[in-house]
């Protein structure tokens, strides 16, 4: 049992900021990732389809016989995350929670900002995990569609991110917050742009945040060696092994499998 | 026979472009479209992963008893027009031939730039027709992967769409190009930026030249009345409402098929 692997799944390439803290902080665990990259991205499908595809996706890593899952997808940890629990008899984490509960500790004015794709937003996923733990807190939201695509582009550290985001970014500056939930896991890959964008106001990183939550609710711990990690995708693009070289640091053998049929 | 209705596949909202082209010069005609929106996007996708699904989609328009099927996916012309040539037992006219041809028609300089997504770009579709029209052509292609999320964003006419534009169509401006494919069925919507970027170079649209190309096809062509028109999505959601009003200019009623066990 402490030998089986943790399972992570997000829409794409972006889940792997969550897989990389884990490894971090997990070194000894094995895991193994999958990305939907045949249908990403999640972020401006419906609810009912979001669910569809993340029991798919759930499924798959049972079959790897994971001691866990972690929904490294803000998009479906809004949608799905209930329904995975109820369907599967090991522990599912999502990426909302540990997110909300780091802002709330973060944050002195109670004024929190969240940035996330079109469906997270719509599902006030965030604000309600939030005001749940402080019914004090103001939250305000703000779809960010182009990050996703600017980041996979690969502008990272770029003028026109920049301008993106200060257009995106303007009106919650204006309430006043000083905290901001990158509430998409590609997101922490522009830190710099956004710290440039929103001086003084403090960034949570929902993969860091989300990998604590594992560490907390892991049984067994084990530090003596090196875990093993997989990645698998439902689509193998040059453009995945791109980004994921470009996120992961390290070289990882990218295996296909299909999962229409799940 | 003349009844049966025209089928138009798209991987999403772009498509309805070529829609709209067709519903213009063929009035009279009965159209069925296909927007594969649980899916989209093909043009991040591998090429034996846009052939599966462009079979599954021409599959579903097949069982509406179309007469004919436009690919109005420049990815999925460029992949798998010529497998949907043979399976199926009506044309299939795809986006590449026609503007590949209207390009070739236009220049003088036999210099030609094509932008499109990654996988379009990737498969050369467009060089090599362009090259089988006019062996003396030279083509200079661009990917351009922001242009469809900043279009579905609405940011047509702005600011920062004109300097994504200027970046990815710098290096062709400097080639000399006097004529340009716009090589994904999005890319109309954002005309009015690229003609102020490409100062004097002629735009190609595809959606025109399939449309023109279906004319030639169709053997009896019914003027006297109007057609009906239908659109089928594959997950149905406000984002692909919001956009498709803003291509249609006509309220039409949007319905969600199944696809995945086609």
């Amino acid at each position: 049992m402490p030998d089986s692997p943790i399972g992570i799944f997000d829409s794409g390439v972006g889940g792997l900021t969550v897989l990389k803290a884990l490894r971090e902080l997990l070194p000894g665990e094995n895991l193994i990732y999958f990305g939907d990259t045949a249908r990403v991205p999640y972020g401006t499908k419906s609810h009912r389809t979001i669910i569809r595809y993340s029991l798919q996706n759930t499924k798959l890593l049972h079959r790897f016989r994971v001691k866990m899952v972690v929904v490294a997808c803000n998009t479906s940890s809004a949608h799905a995350l209930e329904i995975l629990k109820e369907e599967f008899p090991f522990p599912v984490v999502g990426v909302v929670e540990p997110g909300a509960r780091e802002a709330v500790r973060t944050s002195k004015s109670g004024k929190i900002g969240v940035i996330g794709t079109e469906a997270t937003v719509k599902s006030g996923a965030y604000r309600k995990a939030i005001v749940s733990l402080d019914p004090f807190c103001q939250v305000y939201q703000k779809a960010c569609p182009l990050f996703v695509p600017l980041i996979e582009e690969g502008w990272l550290n770029d003028e026109i991110t920049r301008k993106v985001a200060e257009r995106y970014l303007g009106e919650l500056l204006e309430k006043g917050i000083d905290t901001l939930v990158l509430g998409c896991t590609h997101y922490p890959l522009i830190k710099n742009v956004l710290s440039q964008v929103c001086r003084g106001v403090k960034l949570v990183d929902s993969a860091n945040a989300v990998a604590k939550e594992v560490e907390r609710l892991l049984p067994a711990r084990n530090r003596s060696r090196r875990g093993s990690v997989r990645i698998l995708v439902s689509d193998k693009t040059e453009r995945f092994e791109r980004i994921a070289n470009m996120i992961m640091e390290e070289e990882i053998e990218i295996e296909e499998v299909e999962i229409d049929k799940e």
